[in-house]
This record gives structure tokens, sequence and C-alpha cells, in this order.
């Protein structure tokens, strides 16, 4: 019997905590986890070089399949060597099925039990998305985890819509499996939905372990239910899942998310807010954020963060990175993106270390970093 | 007596034109010559890290009075390490002196015998531009080699204009040098003017060297004269000027413009082409310029250009690179403009070498670089 496609290794679980301590490898290599994967949606993370995202610490990274069978076309991404090709990033890859994308941002004209059909944003043309259809299209993108296509719905939706929700979705990870084409290199991901309702939540998670897939998800969260609700889906969702398989928690999150997820036993994380609000003169730092254009950094010629070992703090005063932004220079959205996911991996470096020296409780309770929320302040 | 601020060692004339070998070294280090010099107009090459740029065989950079005393101001620069740390370039820096900028880019209000007074692009506020304050912006600036301020009028003016615009020229420079109060590592470089008129070009050099520069710029062409017209003003001009001094060809130009003026005596060269062309997705080739957002390159897996070392090339398709241009992303942008300042290196690098090798009057004539000139086809 051949090699599986991804393997995970649990190394230890924290005794005071549900956090795990692994590493996660797949044909393009391994990643440890717990593990931060940064966003690169149409193909690059915004901005950057491959080089030195792999300089960051980032193992794994993210694309998102519903830009790239709208642009390029999954066709062509097959034809230039795959993602890892295409992207220039010969590690381990992870694509969404599309479902997150096409349900918070296209103009969808209908869904039904066979899939989704809205207009594209590129060209206004009519797509239709169907479990089968993001299958073959992350088939021929060609990551090395990718995942079911699901419904993530309106959370302010009623329980029946809910419940309707799920049961596609399940139904759909179904057809998912079926079509999936390449077991032999690439492993697919179910996701867990039911919003904050924790029956549907354990309805799902059962019905799904039934799929004896490589590694699960809990979907549709960080959409607005609140810190509080997403501890208590997470506390609930996550014992329930198979101790011998990865789970990532899906497009979470502030530092403060993370380390809570971790603790109850999240392995994977994404999420576009290093480079985002890079982009925008937001720089994380150990002790909160920081707005690159406040003019009390005119003149700083310290780096982003004091003690950063990333490219643009080893290289760049605060001074001249604010200058960029206001002059409209690309370097400085850049370098702010960079060392944001650089202060995202450190992060997740110091997790597995705490967790490797049984100290995770403490790093949870007493480090700065676990208190970074919305606005960069505790709450 | 203390080293000067500049040397300039001329290895070898070329015996069949006037090409130059040589080395120009800075109180920063030195550069080879002829050089040509990417452009950092706001204090960064658009879209660049600097340890990139090294890595193309850029061995001095180029930026702007006229944008950085506007913003983000020469004070906070200097604050901010000067240009070196600004800009995170330890290696020589060149800046102009604005005058170009003012006379092309700026609302102009009034030119006097005085400076030059106009609208800041920045805020609108009434900017007063004099040899004095060019010289003492450039002296906070930083950088290794400063330029006289000078007048560039509009060339279809006439001839009593041009020469009131060439006295007020050299008065300038005799301003700006009685002015200039880093002499120990900044060398201020004189501009000859005169438009295509060759009896104005001769008043304009034989006073200039009276104030015995360290270095000589031939200013006011590849203003929409025409190469012949540069032709003629650079065979005329440049065997007048000093042998012992390097020569700069202001803000020129194609790869065939770069060629003919090194056939006369030219050693340093600076354009915004393969940066301001790159953004637009216009990639110089060795056999001629491509753009890559053509939809013949869809599906292109080659390189840029075939044989090219540079990171762009060695590390994404032609494919991608058009995809990330469609897309919106700044990878495209950063890679051809990446692209195209290693393709001019190159292209110094191997003029240097056939200097070297008595071969450059063959290189001009068979080389398919030296007939690049505007839509990148021979003329």
């Amino acid at each position: 019997m051949p090699d599986p496609a991804l393997t995970y290794e649990l190394y230890k679980i924290d005794t005071l905590t549900h956090a795990r301590l692994g590493r996660v490898t797949t044909r393009h290599g391994s990643f440890d986890t717990p593990a931060f994967m940064p966003v690169g949606t149409q193909g690059t993370i915004k901005g950057q070089l491959p080089n030195l995202i792999a300089e960051t610490g980032s193992q794994c990274i993210l694309a998102n399949t519903y830009h790239l069978m709208l642009r390029p076309g999954e066709k062509v991404v097959a034809e230039l060597g795959d993602l890892h090709g295409f992207m220039a990033w010969p590690g381990p890859i992870l694509t969404d099925s599309g479902g997150f994308q096409v349900f918070s941002l296209a103009d969808i004209n209908k869904i039904t039990d066979d899939g989704v059909t809205f207009k594209s944003h590129v060209d206004g043309s009519v797509v239709h998305l169907t479990p089968e259809r993001s299958t073959q299209v992350q088939n021929d993108l060609g990551a090395d985890i990718i995942m079911a296509f699901d419904e993530c719905p309106d959370p302010t939706k009623p329980r029946e819509y809910q419940l309707q929700a799920v049961e596609r979705t399940l139904r759909w990870a179904g057809q998912c499996l079926a079509a999936h084409a390449r077991t032999d290199d690439q492993s697919l991901f179910g996701i867990v939905q039911g919003g904050v309702d924790l029956e549907l939540r354990s309805f799902c998670v059962s019905r799904l372990i039934d799929l004896g897939l490589p590694g699960y998800a809990v979907g549709g969260l960080a959409v607005g239910e609140g810190f509080e609700a997403m501890k208590t889906v997470l506390a609930h969702t996550t014992p329930l899942l198979p101790q011998n398989k990865p789970r990532y928690l899906m497009g979470v999150g502030f530092p403060r998310d993370i380390v809570e997820a971790v603790s109850h036993g999240i392995d994977m994380f994404d999420c576009v807010m290093p480079t985002r609000n890079g982009r925008n003169a937001y720089a994380f730092t150990r002790e909160g954020a920081i707005r690159i254009r406040n003019s009390r950094f005119t003149s700083d010629s310290g780096p982003i963060e004091d003690g950063c070992d990333c490219y643009a703090c080893r290289t760049f005063t605060r001074g001249a990175i604010r200058h960029y932004f206001f002059a409209g220079e690309m370097l400085g959205p850049m370098l702010v993106s960079l060392h944001n996911i650089r202060f995202y991996q450190r992060l997740m470096a110091d997790i597995r270390q705490a967790i490797a020296d049984g100290e995770f409780e403490t790093f949870k309770r007493l480090d700065p970093r676990a208190s970074l929320g919305p606005a960069g302040e505790s709450d």
C-alpha cells in the first residue's frame, strides 16, 4: 500500500489545555502545527516574493479556488505547473473550496441542492459551482490539501435554514469525496458547519467522521458571532474530532483567537489579516497594533517592532515606511505585510515552543499577544 | 590633503569609438562605468527591495530632490540616516537638483534669475526653489553625487530664451558651488544645457569647466529632440568635456540611446524606463520589447526572457506574471520592473566587457540590443 498523501504526527497534548503539538506531511513537504497559513488569494500573497515568505517561517500557504477558477482559470494554472509552479511555492499548499467566497462575495442568483449559481466578479458571466466542479477545479490547481465544498449560511437565518445548510454541506462532502480524482497526492478535508448551534455542530461532526477524511475543518466562525460564541463552539466541537487527524479553523483570526483556538486543540489557521491590515499600514506588535501613518512615526528611526528579525524590521525605519504609505509607494504595503506575516509566524513558533515546554497555559495567560484582538486591545 | 569625495579612474578608451571604461569611487563605494542608475524617485525604486536591486548588478541609484523635499522633507530624511539609511542603500547614490521636475512637472508661477516659484503637487503650497535651496536640500539628503540646479527650457522656445536659460544655468551652477556645504563627502556635478544649439553647448561647457567641478552632466536631451539630434549634440559636446572626470547623460534612455551615447564617451545614465515600463507590463528582451498582457502568453511557461538570470525569470512564468497584471496584483509590476533593471544592468556589463575586449564597435553594430529604441524596434 502506498504512503498516504498526508500524514499527521501528534507529538504532544498539553496537560492543562487541549493544545496539540504535531506535524503534517504532504507530497510537497511538511509543516509544524499549530500552523498559520498566509493567504495568496489570486495565486500570490499580495506584494510578497516567495523567498521572503519562506524566510518568515511560513511552511504552508493558501490559495482561493473561487478567484483562480474565474481568473486565470484552473486549466491555465495546471499548464503552468499547477499552483506550486504558478506561485513558485514548492512547499505545501491548501486551497479552499470556493464556498466561503461564493457565499460572502458573489452576486448569488440561486442556491439549490445541486450547487450555487452566481455572477463572476471578473466578467459578469453566470457561473455554476457544484461539489463536483469545486473538486475538479481543486484537482487541477493541484494543492496538497483541498477542501470540501460547503454552504456557509448567514448566521442570522433561522434554525431550519441552518439545518438544511448542514445537511447540504454533508451531502456535498460526500459528492466531493466521490469526485476527488487525485487521492494519491491530494487530501480532501471536510468542513464542520452548524453556526453557533452546538447540536447541529455535533450532528455535522458525527456524519463527517463517517466519511473517513484525512482532516477536518471548523467553518462558519469568525463571521460575526463574537469571541465568546467562538470559544463555546470550539470547546464543544473540537473534542468530537478524531485525535489522529489535523484540525483546521478556517479564516481565524486575531492573535487572541488563534491562542484560544490552539487551547481547544486546533492545529491549522489561515487569515488575510496580516496582509490586508499590512496594506493599510496597520502593523502587529507584541504590545498591540500600531498605525504606521501616525504622525508620531514621522522621524522614528526604529523598526516597525523592536526586536523583530523580519526583513522589513532589519532594513527600514518606521519613518521611511510611513513616507512610503503617504507617497503611495508599493514598498509600504509590501513591508508591513511582510512584517505582519513574520509576527504571526513568530507567534506560532512561540506557541509550539510553549506546548513543547509544557508552558502553554502560562503563555496563554501571560503573553501580551494572547490578548490581541480587534483594535489591538485585549477584551 | 584628504582624499577627494570622488575619484574617477579611466581604464581604457576604445580605439574605434570614444567609449570609455572606468570606475567612479565615492565615500559609499564604487561603481563601474559606463553605469546605469535605476531611479528611486520618492526614496524607493518602485516595488523593489534593495537586496534584489543589488542583485541586478546596480551599483549606484538615483533619488529625486524635488519629490523628497516636498515629502517627507529633507530634514526627515536626514534624521532617518540620510538617503543611505532611508532607502536602505549603503552604496553610492545620486540626487538630481529638482530642476528637471520643476520645469517638467510643476505648476510654475514664476521663473526669475533668483529661482523658480511653483505649487507643491502634494499640498498646493507655494514653494520657492533656488540654487542655494536645492543645494541645501541635497546636502541634507546626503547623496554622494549631487547636481547643480539648472533650467531645462522648452526646446521650442526661441534662441534668445535658450541663451538666457544657459546663462542662468551657469550663474546658478556657481551659486550651487558656493552654497555646497559638504564638499568633503558629496560631489557637485555641473549640467551642460543649450538644447540642440551646438554653439550654446560649447559656450556652456567652457564656462562650466572654469568651475572645476568633479563631474559633468549633459542635460536637456531626450526631451523630444529625436535620436539624430541627440547624436549630433553628443558628438559635439562630449569631446569638449574633461577626460579625467565622469560624464553623465541625464534621463536617457532606450538601450539604443545608451549604446550610442557610450560611443561618444558618456559614462553614466539614469532612466525611469525599466521601472515605468515594467509597471505597465512592458518587458525588455534581447530581441525586442514584449507586452506581458498579450494573450499569447496566457499559458506560456517560459521566463520573461529566455536565458535571463534575474529573480523574476528564475522564479515565475510569463503566464503567471500575465495573470498578476490582469488580477491587479502588485507582483506583476514588481517582477517585470525587476527584470527590466536586470536587463539594463546586463546591457551595461556587456558594454563594459566589449570595451575591455576592444569589441565595442562590433557590439554597437551587431548586438540586437543596440537597436532597441521606441516601440522596441530598430530605427
